[in-house]
């Protein structure tokens, strides 16, 4: 089923204890459809500037990524850099230049109004609104956020929210913006705005979902070393949506399955700079840690 | 089987941002046998004051542990006080009274040295020493740490640990103790030091046991909300320790299902201030929970 994603596309300049990259594809759409089209085509929405070197998504046109809705607008890229600490678990923003994103206003291309599967990276929530308003009748919605909105635009957020069927948000943003002291009350309190599942990531830590008043729970996949953590989120909704797209199912196991193979792609995604490794692998990869994730978590 | 713990036994007074208690039952070996007496009876080795109220101690007795190895010495008990922070994974001690816990010498009794299992608390690494060197021919021996040791007696650490088969610490303890960067090359750094079997834990974020060149990862049991961490470690080790005991068995599986039976006892422990609400469980309370949880963290 097709499967739209909104989002940011950009270049990162990303300092580790370990490594530096200046300039390394990045951007929630990039790391989102980099992992969802290894299951599912992506129909993608972003902004650049004339500085894009578009040839960098060739790997996404190769797996039927339709970039027909990636406008290029006079000016410079969205940029941004941020050093990490040695707890990667944190990080500095060393500068946000937002360039070409300063004015983005998503336009649905007609060709993307059908969309069955929509994902609305961490925009603006009047922006995912707009969104929402030009796809004529997806089956299913996801969007992410952030602080930043958490704190700023709560009102549109909440608008935003009751529109969506799952909302994806860290542990941090959970608590902060349900109120609540354990993530177990926060993911019950942010369902009753609207989204009937609740995703709260976790990074190293791996996720819980929310979803039918029952808890589920994965830890992360154990990589011996992480090189760059930027987009890990993105690229693990990347997995989830771009599985249940491919499964055209929106029930329990698939929902449980789809988190599982977005820890597999996320934990990809942290091996290289940007989308790199991504890039790099096929689904029968991403198929092989599935089993080795399996088998890390299997009890009995 | 026979199962042995030496450590600490004392009243905490804990203060959280919703409650406070004041001399509660506390100490290691205190939470470690409320969940390892679940399964199998527990030996226990330990010292207290002439203020200790030994009757608080009823319930281990009722589940067949033997308290032959807790001395009752002149002075007053162990005692120690924290204050948790909003985000219950930081707390600051307070006070801390050794009172006769600071001359512990543990002395074995007789009976208790044809012990098979062993769990060594978190006790001064000299003194785990010399409990080993008490014990006959035990199969199989773990031992808990902290960043105290780690720090201030590192050497007399590194020699107890070429001794035992399994230790237990948290992620923090592993990165500082090992030097390395993530858990992965900790838990396989730490095993080089002797024990076959490392358990990192990371409380409300689950636990990975390195073990026989493969990792294994579980997330913590969801709970509502979480009254007082304190032990939950050690209520943890008691799971995992009691249940092997139970089934003599060092074996893969049985190690997992142990880290799970662990998993259970330890958020039963964060449920009350003390071991309070292990005290009133029992065995089918315990598996009713893990079922729970099995299903919690099943993709399909």
């Amino acid at each position: 089923m097709s499967l739209l994603v909104v989002g940011s596309i950009g270049y990162d300049t990303i300092e580790t204890d370990t490594d530096k990259i200046e300039n390394a594809l990045g951007g929630a759409a990039i790391h989102f459809s980099a992992a969802s089209s290894l299951f599912s085509p992506t129909r993608v929405v972003g902004i650049v500037g004339e500085d894009f070197e578009m040839r960098d998504l060739q790997f996404l046109t190769d797996r039927g990524t339709d970039l027909s809705g990636v406008v290029v607008e006079k000016g410079k890229t969205f940029r941004w850099s941020c050093k990490y600490h040695a707890d990667m678990n944190d990080r500095d923003t060393l500068s946000t230049e937002l360039n070409v994103f300063e004015n983005f206003r998503p336009e649905i291309p007609d060709s993307f109004r059908d969309s069955d599967y929509l994902f609305l990276a961490n925009i603006h929530p009047e922006l995912q609104m707009e969104v929402l308003n030009q796809v004529n009748k997806p089956v299913f919605t996801a969007l992410d956020t952030m602080n930043f909105w958490i704190e700023g635009n709560r009102s549109q957020l909440v608008e935003v929210l009751k529109k969506v069927d799952v909302v994806f948000l860290n542990d941090t943003e959970a608590l902060d913006f349900s109120g609540e002291r354990f993530v177990y009350g926060a993911a019950k309190a942010i369902s009753k705005f609207g989204p009937a599942t609740v995703i709260i990531k976790k990074g190293e830590h791996g996720v819980i979902m929310y979803h039918d008043d029952t808890f589920f729970a994965l830890p992360a996949y154990l990589l011996d070393s992480v090189k760059d953590p930027t987009g890990a989120g993105d690229a693990f909704a990347g997995g989830f949506m771009g599985y249940i797209a491919m499964q055209n199912s929106t029930g329990r196991d698939a929902f449980r399955r789809g988190l599982a193979y977005g820890t597999c792609v996320a934990s990809f995604n942290c091996e290289e700079f940007g989308p790199k490794r991504l890039a790099e692998i096929d689904k029968d990869i991403v198929d092989g840690r599935l089993d080795e994730f399996q088998e890390m978590i299997r009890i009995s």
